[in-house]
């Protein structure tokens, strides 16, 4: 299987999906632990690149949204990753305490049970508390 | 903002998209490195949680794929995570030498680099050959 320009090659050609949209990677470049995953579109995009703060396009809301913009929890951008076939970013990101709107670090605080298929745990506690960060 | 059952519940409803997908970010389980993100279905979701053992669907070829049926690069799963709207999965997986098809050990190997918004640099040495893996 020979590698392919997009693979092996340095030019960097985000490919955005039938929306105009790619999955984006929040990632803590201190500890590597993965805080959350959203979407952007070509304008959140160059804005990050530009701005070297995270901005993503809201599905939900079809907007661009720059993290942190109501909560102040933005994301310093370190370093931007992509993978072989360039339609995934990593962005390696500094922040503070407490990324996700439902008061923990990270999205990801929940975990399937072992040898359930339907059952979760918690395997974080909350950094804070959303109710006094969000108005609506 | 209060939050919604999806978000506190404990009970693992993933939400797959219109086209029947979830993403699924693979994360080596001891070092924290993001391997890859892929694509499941139901059934790759479910054979995974069986089997131990990543499945994901390709989208390019349509159908399930165990990661690693041809390369022997398999992921032992150890634990699942899902995002606070869970539509979107961290396989927590434990990993031999070479993860990507290219060669690397991760599907992200190259960065932006400083100051542009095209130019991109290798950040990882390859760690096999492809050539000696991969048929076609």
């Amino acid at each position: 299987m020979a590698a392919k320009p997009i693979e092996e090659g340095l030019e960097f050609t985000p490919k955005f999906d039938e929306n105009g949209l790619i999955p984006v990677i929040a990632q803590d470049a201190k500890t590597g632990e993965v805080l959350m995953v959203a979407y952007m579109n070509r304008a959140a995009l160059d804005l990050t690149i530009q701005s070297g703060c995270a901005t993503y396009f809201s599905r939900s809301r079809q907007k661009l949204w720059k993290k942190g913009e109501e909560s102040g929890h933005v994301q310093k951008v370190e370093q931007i990753l992509v993978d072989c076939d360039q339609d995934c970013i990593i962005l390696k990101v500094t922040v503070d305490a407490g990324q996700c709107h439902v008061g923990y670090q990270s999205c990801f605080y929940r975990a399937l049970k072992k040898g359930s298929d339907k059952d979760l745990k918690n395997i974080a506690d909350k950094v804070f508390d959303p109710g006094k960060i969000y108005k609506t």
